[in-house]
């Protein structure tokens, strides 16, 4: 119980020593020109910060809040993860950089990289949501976070893939990472359904509310880091396309596999937002915007299958525990998303210069490859490493409930119910 | 039960078949200058779409949710419609385009036109919310967007009114689109009211909060359309105070209304916003500032009086139904603004030359005429559609009700409520 | 029951007449490039305004629904006074502008400043959050108005204060007023907790919602007013870094002083934002990044130290109500970042010019007295204004519940509950 506290208060000594050592700002520039330059990048990046914030935030927050009785610590321990990994991914980013560059400038472009790394966190925690505890949060995150950066630098730097919008980078990786500790956490055979697993209304109201304020905010996630101008009107465009071309999908697809035609809410709340994983790598490429369409349609169609037949499947032949389906609404679309990419380099830049752009489809191949393999192998070595007695998992029954980790009043929740069972007492007594 | 996916499938056939026929995208600005051109205008767009966007996917979405056990079916046929709407409006559009000049170009502002014509949708379907299939609303809009848009044609084109916020073409129309379409749809007399009607405390929190986030972002409805410069800013300031106005007369006039000056939550939800709807139609004129407050204030009286005098009225004697009281919110604000207009253009620019400006106000008043009768027109014949037997509509009943159309888990609401219950017929046994 | 549609009638006639009489828009520019500086103006400002309205109008209001049976209360009041208050200031500012300069011409500057001033309201009624009529809230702001802008004419333009984010002239200010009006207007001893007072998971969430689209939006906030360029981006970075830390802090900081090393939302919903209120001083002062997060950490840590020791110590010995805990989230931060802000211009500058800098700093600490000292001294006299009778103070017992001020069908809430204790009645009797 005094391990969370010890861990991050520790973190937090390093983070201040760093800082202290290695990290200033910018001087201030003394042109006019200048100011005016640095003004016009804030307000062009700003924006899009923001709301990318907002989607992590609130948006992907309440989007967990699913299971009835853990909102408190979805909410909560999202946000927790969502700054300790943001901070750890700023000082391994600083910590590379000082080695190669001396000081480090701080500005909201390493912040916003930083971001960046801390969702592939945020992503990867879905499929063990709610029965962990905080502290093996925190170790996954000091774990991904390198991993992720390594895997990264690969892919773009090394491969020179073209991911725009993290579709190879951060969602497969992310969900393979995900499913690789889940595997390595959980190594008994399928479970009976915990009994506070099933969603009520309201919950799944608020985790649909969570979903609308990704849907809205998601093309400022795939555009913020393109070439401004052409390219990132495109991507924006590219990303409202498919997440549109998405909704209707999503709803075709769960009425089809629904009984008596009735919509599923996971269904939903994942299947239309599957466009947004699928067109990252695509987004600011030169395509048709009926390829938008197209992929934003196919990847809700398989997240919505995945739900309704792959991950049953997993669950009983592989006894792999995947709570928020992020293989369905980032491994596969994410899949997609990397072969659209190859398709998309092989076929629209033919006919400028053939054997190039061959080779580039292989990058885009490898890239998925690396981020596949390092993902899983990482995501399995850290399973193992989560399973350390002192990391206090918490037994199943207890598991998917706020008063494990929250001081709340749970019997204030019905305030009418005391009286009226009292009045009902008293009825039947008469 | 079918029905539903085979529609949409089939829209979204035709749909990628006329993207991929006729729709592309700009060629990228070979020069520097005209690519910082295509960013500043991103940047200069692109915040309002998004503002626009959270209104209407997250506010509109949650201002629906009032009734109490249909929450999920609001946010989620609001978003349906409005996705489904948007890309119908952008084929039409695309289609007109076509005939006219060739090769459609797609972008933001296209989607944004698109946008706003999936607005009178969503405003048009609040008249006869909850009682309606799915189908029912898809048919809705498959016959509302081309009459809006010839009607927006008309007043636009043709009269050459004034209205960069929509009063008229958007908020007067769909109004009286969405009355029709109840009138002809449910012919019988006046029913008891439904026992779900009722808001609780919690829905009207959550719609009280729909409304919070509608009236923080509506300035960027009423000025996304303006000159930059000084028109927009204008519009701007008008429709932060007519809103603000709104918020003061609404709880005066329903403190007023109600018996111990009690507040009603429903005239909260709709007054405040009343300002917005009545500033569009003037929002960028020469007037000055208290014009705007005057108007804000007004529209606030209406709306409040129109709910608790003229929508019962209108139920007894003409057996309409309007659920959300869309002819309080849309109908009399969208009416007084557009005499608004005309007093305005009369008023304001009469010193410069007289008979052009009374001929200016004519045309305002005809643009509301032509909005009133189009729509109540194409809305009586719309509703008569939807009396078809294939769209299923539901027995009054069943209406009301997540469960009729979501697969919920109903028993799961209060969670604590069966052992309670267990724990009281305990208690009463010993 | 008459007087809150009287008084605010009145106020809204009052606004209307200066409106009227006094104030205008800018004439439209007639050059192209001046156009062109008011549209660069209106995007460069406008974004960060809607923040600012999305952290008030819907953060904040969320994060007062902690108490949970009165969430529509605190949503609609805290709206109904952001509207009132900002219109107030609105009318304050302009007679002063008037006497000197003649005719106002409003603009989004003005009423920015003015909703700024209206924060001070918000943020003082939290003291006395569910124990006062709308009646009194208002009196309460009409107070306030004045005095802040008072209070802030002498702390920035006599005494030079810098405080760009409001720490001195708006946190604390607002926090020692409200407590003032608290200790004024309750004169009786320690009471035991109200019934009502103890928040639900569900009311938890909301608040914590809240919480987490402040915490999104504050950098907006601090940095709106910075001078555009370098200072701006630096304010927002320090913001988040001063808040990034918070969040790490709080979970130490309160795992270790809860029980069993469990987390309170309370502290949550403050101890994250008190790097907010920290930074705002000295968010634009060249101070290496270091320092924003030291300062967020220690305030998060005098945050949750205040709400576990303080608080309870003040309603001890003082008799003190402080229901939401504004002492912890705006006073001890608030005189933390006036400190900060004084040690930062001392040590920072000091290579540059000696004596003038030590002399800032006095200034700073200066500034803070003034703050305190106005604020308490008006706060007592306003509070003790709000007891006279006709404010209609609602009795003890009544409190805390939305029903006393809307008009809510109370025994909606749950809805199987009737059935469900029927059906146990049933049983019971075979």
């Amino acid at each position: 119980r005094r391990l969370l506290p010890l861990f991050l208060g520790l973190f937090q000594g390093a983070l201040l020593l760093f800082f202290a050592l290695f990290v200033t700002y910018d001087e201030p520039s003394a042109q006019a020109e200048d100011a005016n330059l640095v003004a016009n990048k804030v307000y062009s990046t700003f924006p899009f910060f923001q709301d990318i914030q907002v989607m992590l935030v609130v948006g992907l927050g309440l989007l967990l809040t699913f299971l009835p009785r853990y909102g408190l610590s979805a909410l909560t321990h999202n946000f927790l993860l969502l700054n300790f990994s943001m901070q750890w991914a700023l000082v391994l980013l600083g910590l590379l950089h000082h080695f190669h560059h001396g000081q480090v400038q701080l500005d909201l472009h390493k912040l916003l990289i930083s971001v960046f790394a801390a969702v592939t966190v945020l992503i990867s925690v879905g499929a063990i949501l709610g029965r962990t505890s905080p502290c093996q949060l925190l170790v996954l995150a000091t774990c991904e976070i390198p991993i992720y950066l390594a895997s990264e630098w690969v892919i773009i730097n090394c491969l020179g893939v073209l991911d725009v919008g993290g579709t190879i980078t951060i969602h497969v990786f992310s969900c393979y990472f995900g499913l690789g500790v889940s595997k390595a956490l959980f190594r008994v055979g399928q479970q009976p359904p915990h009994p506070k697993e099933t969603p009520t209304p309201r919950s799944d109201i608020m985790s649909l509310v969570g979903m609308l304020i990704l849907w809205v905010f998601w093309p400022s996630f795939v555009a913020v880091l393109c070439q401004p101008g052409d390219a990132q009107h495109r991507a924006i465009l590219n990303t409202l396309l498919a997440m549109s071309a998405s909704v209707i999908t999503t709803t075709v697809a769960s009425s089809l596999l629904e009984r008596e035609g009735k919509l599923s809410p996971s269904h939903l709340q994942n299947g239309s937002l599957a466009g947004g994983v699928v067109i990252g790598a695509v987004a600011d490429m030169a395509m048709p915007p009926v390829a938008a369409l197209v992929l934003g349609s196919l990847s809700a169609l398989v997240c919505v299958l995945g739900f309704r037949f792959l991950t049953p499947l997993l669950g009983r032949k592989l006894a792999l525990l995947d709570q928020c389906g992020i293989h369905n609404l980032h491994g596969l679309p994410g899949i997609l998303g990397a072969v659209a990419s190859a398709v998309v380099v092989l076929v629209a830049y033919k006919d400028t210069s053939g054997s190039h752009f061959s080779q580039q489809a292989l990058c885009q191949a490898g890239g998925l490859a690396v981020a596949v393999g390092v993902s899983l192998l990482g995501g399995l070595l850290t399973g193992a490493a989560l399973r350390l007695p002192c990391l206090a998992q918490p037994p199943e029954r207890l598991c998917l409930d706020d008063s494990l980790y929250f001081k709340i009043q749970d019997q204030e929740e019905s305030p009418g119910l005391g009286s009226a069972l009292e009045e009902g007492a008293l009825a039947l007594k008469e």
